[in-house]
């Protein structure tokens, strides 16, 4: 395998974008991530496409064709990968494989989702279109209903507290609002959401024991990156390139009620074992890592799966600081889904974006991880399904 | 890049299958195919699913991560691939790419479609949401209608005749009456379906020029290969592995209105070429082929694109009985889309299923290619806007 480095990233502020398609979202962010590349008169062999929902709610296919169109790209090849809401992981994915074959050498991932155009129970139906279309879907299952059923277990098993899950959403409420990508740049008031008699209000219940503000919101956005072999990055004398030190992809049963242990994300384990077993690193060697948040309790649960800390020590970790900049390890500096967003197919890219950035020592003061060095991702598909996981490392110029 | 080989293959008849789901093809496919493969105790790495319509038809996202399910792959990697009709094209694409970087070793390539479930107008606006979702979808045109279109245009440009089209539908409806995959078993009757008083009946006009019989009927169907290393393959000592010896995908413009001369299908010249490039052969190395006839003009333009005949010549070659078996170049002996049907993600698939069939001789005397050592296949994403396209050959046991 070649080794495969990122030389561009580019991103569209999340949130709601009823004036922008979702071709003109997965165009915006490419053309930044083209622009931050600094490829001068080279061009784009093919182009990657993560996406989930295109098809139910915007009624259309074949988008990646569109988009290398719309870019000016012809003929450069063009796909769409869909795997749930770890689309954009599984579209680095391919993108890194197909430079690292040598088949292509510079490549655009994209991943974006158009999600505003549904709400309500409409846009809670169309996420819950990733459960088993047999024995999950026909009976109701919502996501939020299967990760409030994870929360109470995970509570009672490993003594997660709400205290817990509420310096989550603390954090990364905290954090996003200062991330100009962000869609959720309201801070959350401990007393107003939390304490307050009117917490039953202003924080209701979304699926026992989760909250409002233990959920990431429903998002439009865009991320987008591009790849091409380290060696002639090396040569294109821009920004540092990154290396894509790490990937690892790993499947469970497509249903919760057949793990032998609901509470174990044996997927979420495996696909980051992977990614540090091809980086030669181990948990300890990260300085900066971006956790698939969709609901609070995952930033715990993934940590501890993941190996950052051990079953158990992941919400006493984040109640004390240890997952905040400049503490033990920073955790969804951006922000997380709980606040940057979490436009499905967007997220695995994004989380990638942010990563470079934090490598690249390029973000203002309040955000910047000091002398980052190795950087970790991890987007959930399913509910832990089919995870995907990557280990950036920086390279220095 | 590592030489790639087809070790297995596997498809379902296809056709009408009210009793199976989506994912119930996938599988059956999948399970021909592993059992084809003779891969023993040994396991795949990855899956990669070619699909375009679940999330529009079934409503059904992460269809990747339920087959690995079923199928007791876990904890392979899986995803959806999606470019329109080109969808198995690019699984199989992707699943190339991946064996070739060396990450993966062993890997599933699977494609499907249940269309049956939607008829009449609704399957005509399913297949036109690979259209573009700006200056063609909103304004109603459907895939027969620009095939319309471009028939007329290359009628007038290079003397294509009804006669030329005929002479394609008569020897693909032939050739899928005797495949058992085939879903049209019907033979075409010349006297009732082109000559009769009666052919305004029997053959109704579907869109100018074309008539009911110049198109692909609307199919369910799955197929499966599996993928290794050549050098893994040979070890194997099961049938003959079959060299994945080319591969290129080009894309054109998204809309055909955009295009300097429409009856140029600049992706499909394009696409040929790289994947004849790389496998160091020329047209006239093909010892028989695969095209994707959606509608009978596409064989013709095709044929012609690729290299096969000169521009102006293709319809001639198919009226004389060139195409035919035992002729010069055989095409679509399968029966094609025209025949054996065009379940739109198990269409590049299935192409290839049927090429490796030919080249491992293993078909009866009346559809067998004699001697066929080289195979070639054309996997046609939206009005020729994504073009995907494979040399196969045959490996000496």
């Amino acid at each position: 395998m070649r080794d495969v480095a990122i030389i561009g990233v580019g991103m569209i502020p999340f949130g709601r974008r009823d004036e922008d398609s979702l071709l003109d979202m997965l165009a915006y962010a490419s053309l930044n991530a083209l622009d931050d590349a600094g490829m001068g008169d080279k061009t784009v062999d093919a182009v990657y496409v993560g996406n989930m929902g295109a098809g139910i709610i915007q009624h259309q296919t074949s988008i990646a064709s569109s988009l290398v169109d719309r870019l000016s790209l012809l003929p450069a090849a063009a796909d769409v990968v869909e795997n749930g809401p770890a689309s954009g992981g599984s579209a680095v994915k391919n993108g890194l494989l197909a430079v690292a074959s040598g088949y292509y050498d510079y490549v655009l991932v994209a991943g974006g989702e158009k999600m505003r155009e549904i709400t309500g129970w409409r846009a809670t139906d169309f996420v819950a279109t990733m459960t088993h279309p047999e024995v999950e879907y026909p009976y109701g299952i919502t996501l939020p209903g299967m990760a409030g059923m994870f929360t109470q277990l995970y509570m009672e098993k490993y003594g997660v507290t709400r205290e817990h899950l509420l310096a989550v959403a603390m954090k990364n409420q905290e954090m996003g609002a200062l991330n100009p990508y962000a869609h959720v740049e309201m801070l959350l008031d401990r007393e107003g959401i939390f304490d307050s008699p009117h917490a039953v209000v202003n924080n209701p219940v979304a699926a026992t024991p989760l909250h409002l503000y233990d959920l990431c919101p429903v998002s439009d956005g865009a991320a987008a990156v591009i790849l091409c072999p380290l060696d002639m990055a090396k040569k294109l004398q821009n920004k540092p390139p990154v290396l894509i030190a790490g990937f690892g992809q790993a499947t469970d049963t497509h249903t919760l009620q057949e793990r032998d242990d609901p509470t174990d994300l044996k997927a979420v384990t495996l696909a980051a074992q992977q990614a540090f077993d091809m980086a030669k690193l181990k948990p300890k060697d990260i300085d900066v890592a971006e956790l698939h948040d969709a609901f609070t309790i995952l930033e715990i649960a993934e940590s501890e799966h993941i190996g950052f800390f051990k079953k158990g020590e992941g919400g006493k970790a984040a109640a004390a600081g240890k997952t905040r900049l400049g503490g033990q390890l920073p955790i969804n500096v951006s922000g997380g889904l709980k606040s940057r967003g979490h436009p499905v197919g967007a997220t695995g890219v994004a989380q990638i974006v942010d990563i470079t950035f934090q490598l690249r020592h390029e973000l203002p003061k309040d955000r910047q991880v000091k002398n980052a060095k190795h950087g970790f991702t991890i987007n959930f598909g399913g509910f832990g399904n089919n995870v995907v996981s990557f280990v950036l490392k920086r390279t220095e110029p």
